[in-house]
């Protein structure tokens, strides 16, 4: 059990970070915060920035290099939040982006104050950074890594995501497709003058309605292929036969299988019978149950382990090599809703078991 | 064959009238127009208007009373349509509202202008109306009809909408409905902890696809029952389950059929799988095979004559307890259209069948 000190300067910190507002696109103040933090506990030349990301530590070094991973942005400001102050009321923090994840940041923070670095088994640096709210390819990370393409030295990265305390290892990839069904309108009283797109949908939606998710086991873990149709809109006037009808389609797919290879199932469904237009895609992240850091981390920590149903990351540093983990103390439940909060326990019990583990991976 | 002087002087009051833009909601100034010119051609207390709709002649009379119907209104102009000025160019007249139904217009108002009404053998009536381009609920004839319930009287409605010069009997009903299929929200690499509200209608659009329009048969009139998608929007991310999906659905009814039985048709259909809303409904128009003026103006006219499959105000002349029919001489094809027209010869030819039944009508 994490004594109520360090809960409590957890908590404050938090809270800080929540007072700072930084909805993606909007993180040079908690950039600059963060900065300045830094370089009181940083040698100078280990502070580096590319825009509003910052890489904390040195890369060479002898010892393996784990990396704790923070994204700085939020999303917006729900609606319904307007006039909301953050605050900590009773065993929570409140406020945007409290567990989403300004709390893990907080850890990050608490452990780069207090490790000694330099007599750790492992080599540690600290990476925070921008625009992970948004498309994959206005991430923060790219700028990053052209600057530093020696971040592929990491051995083991931690990205400290809200996972409720849990170890989520890998991630399903995520790719966005625009299915556009097309017609020839006419006058509704007339339909057999035309076509209607809408109508035309009906099987394809009617399977995807019957279609199971799909078990993946990838080194023990199971992770479920999903497709749905996540937005629909068709015709243009409440009298014309529609000519066009178009769905967003999103399928989360399982590691180990390319986008080329999600593309060709997302084709496979379709058949034929609508455009199909990639508008986005996300890599899967891989698995590292192999990792030696991870075995490690699950042996000192005792941490139960589950697949992340869900995109993040990890797929990236999967993309460079990086062998990483989600793993963080806010809540799932909590992300990108409105008032949102985090538990304060967590904080320090995320602190004390990767305090654990850094000095205990050996 | 219309004589070439009748041609030319109907093409140029058609042009007169498009000159005089008169999109629904503002009939203000084609009303005053055909009010200034009738009051040239009616004595002064045949002349009665409510808003911009127009009343012309009596309705107080020993011989059956004949109605020519026309409204003022056009669509709004198209955008394409910016700029253009309305003009006789070859065989045609171009304008907005050239076809629907300025033509049709022309056409009354020479007929006003030329037939001496007091030794025909029917009474012939006029009426101008605004707003038939819009809701039911909102046409001009109905504050006609509340100042004017006489208009009962009218033993034969002409309605001078567009119909190729072809005489159309009845109207098919319309009724727009909102079919909305509900599920819950989730995200979307989860969605067996929601319920996709899109893939939930597949089964009813695919009915809907697979359904043929049924033929009903009204004294030898073929209508044609059918049941439209005509606007569709459901989800509200790309990474949310959607939690609602909606359909507008357009129904169109066979004459004989009631609105209350049309909306069992549909609550049929639906089965239970949507909530149902009833947003807008309008009766259909009966067959008149039987009226006796109906069958001398097929008679003397030699007019084909087919089923309306569409919706007109016969369908409220109906309601009245008028028996009406459509017929004009501007082209379906034409109507709402962008750069709209209507050809020249069909504005004399529907001057003569119309003078010829109205003469010989004994």
């Amino acid at each position: 059990m994490a004594s109520i000190d360090l809960a409590t300067r957890l908590a404050r910190t938090t809270l800080e970070l929540c007072r700072i507002p930084s909805p993606i696109t909007q993180e040079g103040p908690i950039a600059d915060h963060v900065e300045r933090w830094a370089l009181q506990h940083f040698p100078r030349e280990e502070v580096f920035r590319v825009g509003h990301t910052l890489l904390l530590g040195k890369l060479e070094d002898a010892r393996p290099t784990v990396a704790l991973i923070g994204h700085l942005d939020t999303v917006p400001a729900h609606p319904s939040d307007a006039g909301r102050e953050a605050r900590i009321e009773g065993e929570r923090v409140f406020g945007l982006g409290a567990s989403d994840m300004k709390g893990g940041l907080a850890v990050m923070m608490a452990l780069a104050e207090d490790l000694r670095r330099d007599t750790l088994p492992v080599n540690l640096a600290f990476l925070f950074y921008e625009r992970e709210e948004g498309a994959y390819a206005e991430s923060g990370l790219i700028p990053l890594y052209e600057k530093r393409p020696d971040l592929a030295k990491v051995r083991f990265g931690i990205a400290m995501e809200p996972t409720d305390s849990v170890v989520q290892v890998g991630c399903v990839g995520s790719m966005q497709v625009t299915v556009r069904f097309t017609g020839r309108s006419a006058h509704s009283a007339r339909p057999w003058q035309g076509e209607n797109a809408i109508h035309k949908a009906g099987p394809f939606l009617a399977e995807l309605l019957g279609r199971q998710r799909v078990e993946v086991n990838v080194a023990g873990f199971p992770f479920y292929e999903v497709i749905n149709a996540t937005l629909a809109k068709g015709g243009r006037a409440r009298n014309v036969i529609p000519e066009a009808f178009e769905l967003n389609l999103n399928y989360r797919f399982a590691p180990g299988k390319s986008i080329e290879q999600a593309k060709a199932d997302v084709h496979a469904l379709v058949a034929g019978r609508a455009e199909v237009e990639f508008t986005d895609a996300s890599p899967s992240g891989p698995v590292v149950a192999g990792n030696p850091l991870f075995q490690k981390l699950m042996a000192l920590t005792g941490l139960p382990a589950a697949s992340k149903q869900a995109w993040t990351d990890v797929a990236r540093f999967g993309e460079w090599g990086v062998d990483a983990i989600n793993f963080g103390p806010g809540e799932t439940a909590q992300a990108h809703q409105a008032n949102e909060s985090a538990p304060i326990a967590p904080l320090a019990d995320a602190y004390e078991k990767l305090a654990a583990f850094l000095k205990g991976a050996s």
